[in-house]
């Protein structure tokens, strides 16, 4: 058989199944092999920052790589901003980048570039594979190497004439290795840590913020009197009624400060010490206290749940830890101010539910609003690149087909990927788009005040923090892209057209149009 | 003054007086010094592709440097597609990324990345700024890396604590150099060759395209009975009625290798042998006959108007040049097949317009179609990588507000950099959009066959080359983004469509749908 089928047998025995994909001239032996080898999903989108984005959101969710397939080192280059944020969720992902055959190289077409050097600033795992005989190898590596815990991007770069040249066949994948186990002496000192009065504060990260460590983790705050809390950005979170609720580190520098002023031990699982988003002149970096310990029960990709059992049984956490009760607030009216449509959204969350939230300078205010909402997922951007949230709607809809997707995204930010909403059209996928549309990049006049002491931009600065001029039509946008679409201006259109958006099958935006309020 | 107004007006200074941008955090000291700080026009994009690329088609129309300011290594990534069509277009342009504070970098806070990494593969010339004692000196060195020639992307790297720190002030910077001039010997060696016989052919790139050096390449041909041929990508070309009218090697291998079948010398003006775009099973990389003999009066960045001159001198070519008649072909009516599309676009394109060309598989038909329209320049895709027209689009019209900017699209290439229009609307430019809406990858179709020995695709290969389900509607797309749209179903239609947008000032999109001719 050729390469290119060994390549996607590899995948698919190995337990890689769907691919995110934008192909081109050098991958279309990929392309026809998808016509031998059955068991692969190849998921068409039209720019590549939507493919890396939904293998993002498949893999929080499915807890298992896809495969992309990307045209070149510009494909590639234009999945990066994604890709960074899927290093940051620690997610496993197979990035499968298409090069030149090793015989038109040395000649500089106009596509060439240098696609290990665009790779490497993403990836944990680089290899072009050398020659035919070692690509089905080079695939069970990159599989192998995207499953290190706590999951890694693997880049395999596969010249053209490697995946048209005939080989022996696919090769077997390695089994999913345990996870590493964290050290008794790590447990038996956030034991005492944690005994040792008040003060102290556990933060959850990583796989830390859902199931069953969330559950240990709840027991453990309760029993040692802790403040439990999550990181600021982190892969995914279970949270909303009968959850273990725990309070998250705010993203403004300041706030955070405050947050953490009180905080003696940190006790980090999962997560690394918080630091700020940016530096911003005079502000510190590292926003706890100078002198606060810190104790590191478990590392990104350790075994969080062991552990969490193992300092319950120290610390004689038997019992249930407090859970988040059900907050029924009356349903708001009116019209959509920031904080109306935050308390909106949280009434019409249905139980089960995945969010992803791309809301940016409405971020918290919804993550506050929905505290005690129906059981969901919330997905937040990892790594802070923009245009995340549309595309990790779509993987986590591709995912979990049966559960409904709410992908909550401000105007700004949606502007960067909205070609997600093709795909979801096309693959018929269950995500209700709602843009919190108030025609400014909001977030960029908190950041001005922040680094100019507190100043308002002047002309020249405001114009360009501000998208109403002229305003982007969302309900035509998504429309154009296959969607159905309307607008709300209140909060009681709002409400009804999220309740009958997310009953009806397939993919649907609504434009929440804010009012000003400043 | 801080290090961002040191920055600013060091650009302004030098030339530089165009931005094109998506700032963030990192980036908001130079935002507030755009209103300490005149002569900077700032315009701001939705995505950073769409920056790059405008900065491209601004470059390739305005013969100097516009800046970039994008957004730490996501923001470089976004831009980086276009960065590497504008590398290969040879145009000069000041690349300007933000990092995080000096202070900051250790934390390695979530939008932390390998900037530089990123920014090698795309730059000739990166640099970090290292202290704010630097920035304006760097800022000089980065306009003169620029400008070197043909043209060259210089990365300026600034941590956000150099553009807040205080400063001396601007410095200066350094005048154009002057072309490098070719060897006497290159000149008579061409001149020797083109009086031995037949079989010979110029092939003019880069900045031999247009202006006095076509002129001079035009005679020279017509004297010695020499072929005269274009390269199949360049920066810009000078054609239509009136004009000298090479040839261009076509973009399919197997038609490139007719083309050139006969040729026996090959002499380089600012251009390199010809190459496939990609390679193919049992197909050369090299398109000229193995015993073609290749000799280059100039290279790019050399000053070919004065090789040409010399070799004209040498060769005794006095008279004039042949120059392309004008064809008034009737206008044509019915459908659109690809061909009526392409007749109708060349029957309607206004004397001195801008064409950018991302038509992909309609770009041949539109080219020899448009043979003897009205003068024009024509702008194509140069290193391949696809999102470049709208954004190249915009930047000529920014570059030269006062002619018509005719911007030539396929769908499936529009639908990477569609944010384009907004910048468009925004900047009220000249530009009308042509949606060649085919609902497929119809060129994917054509390189399957290429890499397939002339199968079809199958039922999976085939889906991932169609855009029909569900179509794109590019009319709704267009007024999404704030520019006026409609939809083409005949010739008559679309020519009557073009004639209106081009005379009503600010952007316009038409959707032409072409009729399936399978």
């Amino acid at each position: 058989m050729r390469g290119a089928e060994a390549l996607l047998r590899t995948l698919v025995d190995g337990g890689v199944d769907v691919c995110f994909t934008n192909p081109g001239t050098s991958e279309m032996q990929f392309v026809s092999a998808l016509d031998r080898v059955p068991g692969m999903r190849a998921v068409l989108t039209l720019f590549e920052g939507v493919a890396t984005g939904a293998a993002d959101g498949y893999a929080r969710m499915a807890e298992r790589p896809a495969a992309t397939l990307l045209h070149l080192g510009p494909g590639l280059a234009n999945g990066i901003a994604n890709l960074h944020n899927a290093r940051r969720a620690g997610v496993p992902l197979v990035n499968i980048v298409g090069e030149h055959a090793v015989t038109h190289m040395p000649f500089d077409a106009p596509l060439a570039s240098d696609i290990t050097g665009l790779a490497r600033a993403v990836s944990a795992w680089v290899r072009t594979t050398a020659h035919v005989g070692a690509i089905a190898g080079d695939t069970a590596a990159a599989i192998a190497a995207a499953r290190q815990h706590p999951g890694q991007i693997a880049t395999l770069i596969t010249p053209a004439n490697v995946t048209w040249e005939e080989c022996d066949g696919p090769a077997p994948t390695s089994p999913v290795t345990t996870l590493p186990r964290a050290s008794d002496r790590a447990v038996t000192a956030a034991a005492e840590a944690l005994r040792s009065g008040e003060g102290s504060m556990i933060l959850l990260g990583e796989k830390a913020l859902y199931g069953r460590a969330l559950e240990l983790a709840g027991k453990i705050a309760a029993a040692s009197g802790a403040r439990l809390s999550g990181t600021t950005a982190f892969a995914r979170q279970e949270r909303g009624a009968g959850r273990v609720a725990p309070a998250r580190v705010p993203y403004s520098v300041a706030e955070a400060i405050r947050f953490l002023a009180t905080t003696r031990r940190l006790i980090l699982v999962g997560s690394t010490p918080p630091v700020g988003f940016f530096g911003y002149p005079g502000m510190p970096s590292l926003l706890i206290p100078p002198d606060a310990q810190v104790l590191t029960l478990t590392r990104p990709g350790e075994d969080h749940i062991e552990a969490l059992e193992h300092l319950a049984d120290l610390l004689g956490a038997k019992g249930a830890a407090p859970l988040q009760e059900a907050v029924v607030a009356p349903r708001p009216s009116g019209s959509l101010t920031l904080q109306v449509l935050a308390q909106t959204i949280a009434a019409a969350i249905p139980a089960n539910a995945i969010l992803t939230d791309e809301t940016v300078s409405g971020s918290f205010p919804t993550w506050y609003a929905s505290v005690g909402a129906q059981p969901h997922d919330w997905l937040p951007v990892t790594g802070g690149s923009i245009g995340n949230g549309m595309p990790l709607a779509t993987g986590a809809a591709v995912a979990q087909p049966d559960r409904p997707v709410l992908c909550l995204e401000a105007d700004g930010s949606a502007a960067y990927t909205l070609q997600a909403l093709w795909t979801q059209a096309r693959e018929g996928l269950n995500v209700t788009t709602v843009i919190y549309h108030n025609r400014a990049y909001r977030i960029l006049e908190l950041e001005y005040r922040a680094t100019e002491s507190g100043a308002d931009p002047g002309p020249q600065a405001g114009q360009l923090m501000r998208l109403d001029n002229p305003t982007l039509d969302w309900v035509s946008l998504a429309r154009g892209m296959g969607v159905p679409a309307n607008r709300a201006t209140t909060a009681e259109e709002l409400y009804s057209s999220l309740s009958s958006a997310m009953r009806e099958p397939g993919p649907h935006l609504i434009e929440a149009y804010i009012v000003e309020s400043r």
